[in-house]
């Protein structure tokens, strides 16, 4: 077999046989094959497209490129739940706690952030002591002793994902859909979940600009978990606006305390019902309306904070923390940004406020920058309020001014104020089962 | 700028800007863009294509790569003249002296032939002592003197084009009309000629398969040429059958020493005062139907054939190969080739030919291997010549008979023998000018 004749295959239209498809995989991984064919390929690949057989090989493919996680020895149904991406998205901080107080077990394994803000393992690691860094055996001894466990992802996991991840992105071939859903769909299943909820965003701040595009990586993802075994649900949210009021890595840990707590936005607190329901649903706690009240109960309770505070202490956090998230990291200097104009808020671009965050210093535009975790954006005002000219919208956290200028300006452009009648937008656009 | 904009640019269906082209080219030569960029460059312009502009840019990114050859001390009009390949074709060994004897100065750098046959330059080194390897003042003094000249290519000539076609050759991007079109016209103007000639090839044993293709790839050159400010005319021929009789070094020596002296296969004598015309009406030599005239009395008066053995002498070889062409190489093996069927023959498929003519010896697979100047295949017998079972069709010259079996199998495919009546085909489907 030559990596030629299949490039050759691919870019006249064919489908590509599993053999094929392995053949590619192990070659990416043993580095037999020269990245300048793989790139070939890919590129190919985002013109073509793949059939769902060949997007199953090379989920399958990858998967085998590396050790999996067997989570066997855990009792019950092991539900994770992958997010594609978005500007405020806190939900895992909020959901595997609230999901493991309801008695379903959650081993997660996470991934750093590059962008916009930090990924979830940037957002635990602003509470001083917590370790991320767990061997396979720690991990799933503290699943089973605490009920869950949030890790980083190890090297030793789809190796093959991370060889293509890096190529794609300097070659311009991340944006399609097939080789976003082996991508994301290899991991999901490399860590060994029984379930899988996937919360895929649409609009400004994500990977998918319409709900059309959105609705096809879901249905992929989905149709692919399904072949692999795994129960898959995706649900379609939102992502055009900010989630919640905070970007940035202590600020949306201190934001999912307080929806954990039963205050915090209403937008944060209801998708986290939303895709904890599914969770909950795939693990077999019952219907629809009984899983929705089994996580508010949790949050009532209090169970569901105390779960996060076992969490902590159990990956070598402090606690206290919790109770007190004002003695989390924060920035020594705060600039209020101000109102244009008055009226109302019409819209704020996810993606430009993402940009900004980053900006800030809370998110990394290469895989060796370091994170601050106290810089971020706090708005004060969402979409729907009313604002007078000069009225403070959002304070800009920072340890340094000198992004301020440019973070001023992408702010200006973010926000849309006018006279208009503002009208919501549901936040959960649809279910694909 | 960043390579990566310019590769989502393009995918994105956009043209590219002539800056973008040049940062790209340059790069390429100089190292500081990774191949797996390049190659997804190259492949989004396979599905993408390019619009003129970009081509241009192109062709002229590629000729400033290099050194370009500056011929204006050799007086007159220097006519170029270049085929995409087929099977059998020695049409340059005809041509050159054909149209230097007609007062037309010749200098023409030529390739080596990679796949079914040699090149043009493997081809005369089958004539004992006779040397391509000049130097650019050799080179010129030859043209000067002799008044024509045919030299290997430098490697300092278009060294963007070697790179890219390299990694072409390995990714699956050849087959791309302003790829190929970029290739061809940047080496033709990088060689210094004020008028080109393309002899565009179509069918079964070239580069494009339809006369659709073919056209457009010739309009492609056409502009290139145009627009570059030479004279450019393209003439689609048949490329469905070999031209001639002969396939591979010596034996295509010889047939284009019988043409030279008023003999040899109708076809080869035919293409060669149909582009000689174009050539020499380039040059500024008078109408069509004079110059077929200045064309037809140099082979008649001699003068053609002795400027052959002028070109043989000029560049260190034995002219008397030129009268007794029975002293070139020769195989020690020749096996004859019979029909299979009494019949009218209907096809003789050039691709399976030039295979067959690499495996007898007269090709090389990779740039490494030696090409065997006796080898080749000889017919006797072309489409719509009656032929009865059991009757010799060709010749397969050979030192070796490893080959043989499978050599058969390529002849018994190739060859289409039935009682139905034959109809010929125009050789000369179209001139492009």
């Amino acid at each position: 077999m030559r990596m030629v004749d299949i490039i050759q295959k691919k870019k006249s239209g064919l489908a590509l046989t599993d053999e094929e498809i392995r053949f590619f995989v192990s070659g990416v991984v043993d580095g037999s094959i020269p990245d300048y064919q793989t790139s070939a390929l890919l590129m190919a690949m985002c013109f073509v497209g793949m059939q769902a057989e060949e997007i199953l090989s090379l989920t399958l493919s990858m998967v085998g490129s590396g050790e999996t996680m067997n989570l066997s020895e855990i009792p019950g149904v092991k539900v994770d739940k992958h997010s594609t991406g978005g500007v405020g998205d806190k939900t895992t901080l909020v959901l595997a706690p609230l999901v493991a107080a309801c008695g379903v077990p959650v081993a997660k394994m996470s991934g750093r952030g590059l962008g916009h803000t930090g990924g979830t393992i940037d957002k635990l690691e602003s509470i001083p002591g917590f370790s991320t860094a767990l061997t396979m055996s720690q991990f799933i001894h503290a699943v089973k002793t605490c009920g869950l466990a949030i890790a980083g992802q190890t090297g030793t996991l789809v190796p093959a994902d991370k060889k293509l991840y890096a190529l794609r992105d300097v070659t311009a071939t991340i944006s399609s859909i097939p080789l976003i859903a082996a991508s994301i769909m290899s991991k999901k299943i490399a860590s060994g979940a029984d379930a899988i909820v996937l919360d895929v965003k649409v609009g400004s701040g994500s990977f998918m600009d319409t709900l059309d595009q959105a609705s096809e990586l879901a249905r992929t993802m989905v149709r692919i978990g399904r072949d692999a075994g795994r129960k898959t649900v995706a649900v379609l949210t939102d992502m055009d606006q900010p989630l919640g009021y905070a970007i940035g890595n202590s600020l949306e840990v201190e934001e999912a305390i307080q929806v954990l707590r039963g205050s915090g936005p209403d937008d944060v607190r209801d998708l986290c019902l939303a895709l904890g329901t599914e969770m909950l649903q795939l693990a077999g706690m019952g219907s629809t309306e009984a899983c929705l009240e089994k996580l508010q109960d949790a949050i009532q309770s209090g169970a569901a904070i105390e779960k996060l505070k076992a969490l902590v202490l159990s990956q070598g956090g402090d606690p206290s923390y919790i109770d007190h998230p004002e003695h989390l990291p924060k920035a020594k200097l705060c600039f209020p940004y101000h109102a244009l104009f008055s009226g109302q808020i019409q819209r704020i671009t996810s993606d430009h406020l993402g940009i900004a965050s980053m900006l800030l210093g809370a998110g990394r535009r290469t895989k060796e920058e370091a994170i601050d975790p106290s810089a971020g954006i706090l708005l004060i005002k969402k979409p729907g309020d009313n604002v007078s000219e000069g009225e403070v919208i959002a304070y800009l956290h920072s340890n340094n001014d000198k992004s301020l200028a440019e973070v001023t300006k992408l702010m200006d452009e973010a926000i849309v104020i006018n006279t208009k009648k503002w009208t919501a937008q549901p936040l959960v656009l649809a279910v694909i089962a």
